[in-house]
């Protein structure tokens, strides 16, 4: 196998835990001594243990000589536990493969050079692209002191997510929303407005067997104080971590559910800025899946805080005074547009999930 | 080879000339005899000669004994040629394989019994759908005494087809623009309201080498006179034929233009069900492709006058000021929704074309 297919079956573990283990990165390791994989291991739920200690007390072999793939940079600080540099150099592995560098200012290029002072021949670049979109979140967060910011939203072919009324159940079928479900596993935290909140009062977890542990953290945006203990993400705080992002201090608290004050907008809303870098340092979210409604997708939006729009398009028409996905924008002409860059168009059942990245405006 | 064989290549021989042959359905004819194919024909420009009478006419080979695929039932009526079924049986082809039976009440079936009594073997049905669906517009003016109708459509992710001054140059690629220009080959009419003329002063025709011929008919819907000569359509109205569709008399007639007088409908405008029906009747348009603006359109679809709806998006947001492709409905819930089918998903260069087929309601 070449350094490549090692690196993929790296990466391929590193997946399994992406969405549960912020702040940390997710990554996988493999070990390999004489053309045979003797050690796997990937970042645990939580974020720690990290892979390459995994990897190494996963294998039952001696690992003197082989080589580690490894889909991140070994980190060299002592953090919560010792720098993994040291157990690889432990190890007496005689060549490690790095997918990406870690951006981390503590790490940055000094794990690397921690293995090559101790005689470690180092491969670096190998399927780099890959592994830096896998951790794009924890990228995000270090280069952009915000997470990387999806947002879903399900619309009729006029992009309306509910009618005039408000009725919105359903426009996507259910191969749809089980998609979502699967998606939500994947981030670590999903955020609604509340208007979301009191016209659907949704749970917004993962409702797929062997996925119910995957549920992220739930965010509601909530300026008002609209969440009371009957809506359906209060009433399961217990199970699943709930927070209210709000700037006003004085809310009727809720039992079980969390509490980040942030600062207030020019216009008295949440300062969606202060938000997206508190939620990296008050909670560690490096994955940010917001699920509409319309008024904060628009307001985020217009503060380029949408990385990648997922669109779920059902074969429906319901006019243009349904509710849009997002509001007016005041833009004159085509130029001006926000611009976004196909990224997967994937045909599901009845509808079509539209994947678009953001060009930066 | 299998008779579906066979019938697949007289199909793709009946495709080439689509949209040329109106208001006659495009046919395809294959004639076989010891496994090989002897003759060839489809239905030509203009509709006549017919795909049987042009496959016997090519062919220098003895047809006697042999089979002849034709895509659909030969016609067995005196109209401005002699029915094909007496040239059939004078080939004395032994057996004849048909796709479809023609719908016209004037055959529907003769065509099939005449051969039979003649002592000819016939068997139908072979690739039935595939040839209804490829002459659905000469079904559609057969069993519904209108034109197939399908809305195209260029908009950005949110549904606008311009910003709100009307800006709209260009929200598609160019690949895109070019697959619309391929569309309009294969409709025999193509259709705008006043707005958009006045908008965007469109030509509508097949602007691709080798395609130039196949520039469907333009149809402006036009109540309020609004066409002049120094109009695109105007000033090329002597090379492709253009039509004004209009309920006002009074028109001030524009050189080279044709006017077809509809009725009024309630509320003073073009009645489209009269419409639609004189497209029949007077011009024997059987595909009619419906490209805007979303005034016409949202008409089109209340009166569920749209078969086919085609959605070419691009990776822009211009926001809800935009102007929409479907105006207000006033339905109040998803249930009420008009739905349409996924027919199929084109990943077209940056941008998505969806084609999606009404559902009735």
């Amino acid at each position: 196998m070449t350094d490549e297919q090692y690196m993929s079956v790296a990466l391929k573990l590193a997946e399994k835990n992406l969405g549960d283990v912020f702040p940390n990165p997710t990554v996988g390791c493999v070990i390999v001594k004489d053309g045979a994989i003797i050690g796997k291991g990937c970042t645990a739920v939580g974020g720690r243990p990290h892979a390459e200690k995994l990897a190494l007390q996963n294998t039952k072999e001696d690992t003197e000589g082989g080589t580690m793939y490894v889909t991140l940079e070994p980190c060299c600080h002592h953090g919560v536990t010792g720098p993994c540099t040291e157990e690889v150099i432990k190890s007496k592995v005689s060549r490690v493969v790095v997918a990406a560098m870690d951006p981390d200012p503590r790490v940055s290029g000094g794990g690397i050079r921690a293995l090559e002072e101790a005689g470690i021949r180092v491969d670096q670049g190998v399927m780099r692209e890959e592994a830096e979109a896998l951790n794009v979140g924890f990228f995000t967060t270090r280069l952009r002191n915000r997470p990387y910011i999806t947002c879903k939203v399900a619309t009729t072919l006029d992009g309306k997510i509910a009618s005039f009324t408000g009725h919105s159940k359903w426009i996507t079928g259910e191969d749809t929303r089980r998609w979502v479900h699967e998606l939500r596993a994947k981030y670590d935290a999903v955020m609604i407005g509340s208007n979301t909140l009191v016209a659907d009062d949704p749970l917004l977890t993962c409702r797929i067997p062997g996925l119910e542990s995957k549920s992220p953290i739930r965010l509601v945006v909530d300026t008002q104080g609209k969440l009371n203990a009957d809506h359906n993400v209060a009433k399961t705080a217990d199970q699943v971590d709930t927070w209210v992002v709000t700037n006003n201090r004085k809310h009727q608290l809720v039992e079980n559910v969390k509490y980040l004050e942030v600062n207030s907008s020019n216009d008295s809303k949440v300062c969606l800025k202060d938000l997206t870098t508190k939620l990296v340092s008050r909670i560690g979210i490096t994955r940010l899946l917001v699920e509409g409604g319309g008024v904060l997708v628009t307001q985020m939006l217009k503060r380029n805080l949408v990385d990648r729009l997922i669109i779920c398009r059902s074969g429906k028409i319901l006019g243009n005074d349904g509710i849009p996905f997002v509001g007016n924008l005041a833009l004159e002409s085509i130029g001006k547009c926000y611009v976004f860059k196909k990224a997967q168009i994937i045909d599901l059942s009845d509808d079509v999930v539209e994947i678009w990245d953001s060009v930066a405006k």
